[in-house]
């Protein structure tokens, strides 16, 4: 499994010289091991299709750059004399990513390996804040982030930023984030100043794709367990195909497809959450009416389900504990969180089933407050899922909630700044 | 530019050995003359940076395969022995698409070089035919495209079948076409027996899909003139995000995402036809109601502008001659014809704002009727973009007429049986 961020290539393919060659053969062997763990030198010859020797001068220019190292000896082997196993040295090498939502800021720091470094959570009420203001406090959390990686003695890949709006695919730049009060604003600029123009890759990408992403890595690495959730005669592996959904207090969407994110001609695509789906309906953040999110975002459910003084919809307070009591009421058979749930069901259902007739992707992953709520959801959004869906049985399409919940987009972020160095190994470490 | 079926990868990277680096650079020049046009062995190393020796030996096992020729000589070289030019030879080698729609069928066989050998619609009331009927009828055209290739001696690089409905990826089989009345048929074993089992490979495909292929063919080719409609500044180049729209009796779409047609995970993406845009609205051909096909289809077009008895709903008619009907009385300023345009004009709007929102694609390609009367419903269509896309000046996406009309999914199928000799040269012809 590689994430990628999908960004356009050439027009053109690109004729392979030895260089291009051997990057690529470098990203190979790093991958297999990644994906399939430790192994000897000879079996990655055998698995490749690289002939040893390559294999052996491969290894070594990894191990030279800290990616990957030498293990166990491989107890394996029947005859001969035993092959050292490599692996992948995951704690030298870290990406950060660090999100931007209405009611939080959030980071975290993951190891090559996956292992995570930090993460952390605080809730900001964003939407009452200056941009500036909210952009202080988010370059503090990422200045704890690279301490923490410092610590440890890593080199940081990149820095990947979150935000839940239309980011501009050339640039960068965050055009419009309708649920912060944001219009156009310099992010990746406003922060490297922030930051002190630090020397390592910062970069600007929306949340729900970030989110996606993650996802899609929690899936290929649940490749076996998703496999034997299916039936004989299925499409067997992991799903290449994927929409998910993240529910705050937008509605935002990312689309893998066929492995790769899909940005869409200029980066905007996802925005699912404006879908006109409940007309006349409530005004939305964007200023029409009848927009998914008005019937699905976080709001309609506190709305639906609770006072205006409840402290739920304080939003000073960590959002999964507000949800923690969303959950209690559910759980305690509470009629009117039951009946505001079912109806958010109904109308993710509405919304997802035309999703689902467009793109046909493998799996439907509830993300956000989606995730957490997943349980009382779910069934409304299954049962539309068949009966709104052209393909025969929801086109194979699964409904399954994230494990990572409000975490996913910082994960993502991290991800895609450590995937570069998947993609292109040259790029960390000098080799010997 | 290059077609590909966006089939899917391996989940692992493929180390590259000296086979497939000659495979991949012999697809590499091959695609680099098609694409840039006739040029010299010098010129092809200069632009794709393999070296001259390589670059001689992969033109002459191309012209060896019938791939290329020799043409001119150079006559820009200033200074030294003018190189000979090597051009596209696209006579040798053909592709065959054909179509099953609700009133007609056709079929298209196009060359290598994109030259049209034959091309052929005939109106057929596929509806009212039991399946074997209308699949005997296709044989006999595709019968009439396979002697039109061998005709001119030329060698059948494969025939793609074309249909309205829900096409399995994996099997390649029809399950649903609820427009033609049709559950599942085994449309490729069918046409195989009634073909004589051929040996040139022969599939089925989705008609959007295929008409989307052949639309991102056609602004490739337009790439030059594309460039010029854009403003400074804007991201220049063809398009690689499209979505088409292929108007009929129902509505299909095709998806082409980063230069790769997108098929979802079991195939059956680009329903876009049944989004509930319009509850309660009419009944649909899917058996649900307020479906979008059910206000810009084809039927409600002529449902909203005449009258039972009017020849112009006769499917025993060629539908270009009953288009051209519509056309002659908007040009009149028939004031029931020109209201019903402007009201299908709007319902195409709204949809396809939902489908500008979750694809930013950036162009949204008019076919099938859509495109014939497109200079009434690109109007309203284009208003409805700028005011429901999120993204600034909705997202970029521009609206266009294709100039394939109904020929665009049978171009599609020709082309995709010949985008395999692009990827793979060593598919045709025999190496010396």
């Amino acid at each position: 499994m590689t994430l990628t961020d999908g960004r356009r290539p050439g027009s053109r393919g690109v004729a392979a010289d030895h260089v291009s060659l051997r990057r690529n053969n470098l990203s190979v062997v790093l991958r297999h091991v990644r994906d399939l763990g430790p192994r000897s030198r000879a079996r990655i010859a055998d698995e490749t299709g690289l002939n040893k020797a390559t294999v052996s001068s491969l290894v070594a220019e990894l191990v030279d750059r800290g990616l990957l190292r030498e293990g166990l000896a491989d107890s394996s082997r029947a005859l001969g004399r035993p092959g050292q196993l490599v692996e992948l040295d995951g704690t030298g090498v870290c990406g950060v990513g660090a999100e931007i939502n209405v009611d939080y800021l959030a980071v975290a720091a993951l190891d090559l390996a996956g292992g995570v470094v930090l993460e952390k959570r605080v809730p900001v009420d964003v939407a009452h804040l200056e941009p500036g203001t909210t952009l202080d406090r988010l370059a503090e959390l990422v200045r704890e982030a690279v301490d923490a990686v410092e610590a440890r003695s890593g080199e940081l890949a990149g820095v990947t930023l979150a935000v839940p709006g239309l980011v501009q695919g050339e640039t960068g730049e965050l055009k419009l984030a309708p649920n912060l009060g944001w219009g156009e604003v310099s992010v990746a600029q406003e922060m490297r100043t922030r930051l002190g123009d630090p020397g390592y890759p910062l970069h600007v990408e929306n949340e729900a794709n970030l989110a996606a992403l993650a996802a899609y890595a929690e899936l290929q690495r649940a490749e076996d367990g998703w496999a034997g959730e299916r039936g004989a005669g299925e499409r067997g592996g992991a799903p290449h195909d994927l929409v998910l959904l993240t529910g705050a207090v937008g509605v935002g969407g990312g689309i893998v497809s066929n492995g790769h994110l899909l940005h869409g001609g200029a980066g905007y695509s996802g925005e699912v959450g404006h879908m006109p789906v409940a007309p006349p309906g409530r005004t939305c953040g964007c200023g029409r009416t009848g927009c998914w999110e008005t019937v699905v975002g976080l709001t309609a459910l506190l709305h639906k389900a609770t006072d205006r003084d409840d402290p739920v919809r304080d939003p000073s307070l960590d959002v999964e504990q507000r949800l923690a009591g969303i959950t209690r009421r559910a759980e305690a058979g509470d009629a009117r969180t039951l009946s505001a749930l079912k109806d958010v069901g109904t109308w993710l259902g509405i919304g997802g089933a035309i999703l689902v007739n467009i793109l046909n992707p493998d799996v439907l992953v509830l993300g956000g407050y989606f995730a957490v709520l997943g349980p009382w959801l779910k069934e409304p959004l299954e049962k539309a899922i068949q009966d709104r869906v052209i393909a025969p049985d929801g086109g194979g399409c699964k409904v399954v909630r994230s494990e990572l919940g409000f975490a996913a987009a910082v994960r993502g972020g991290a991800q895609i700044s450590l995937d570069q160095v998947f993609v292109d190994p040259t790029r960390i470490g000098a080799a010997s």
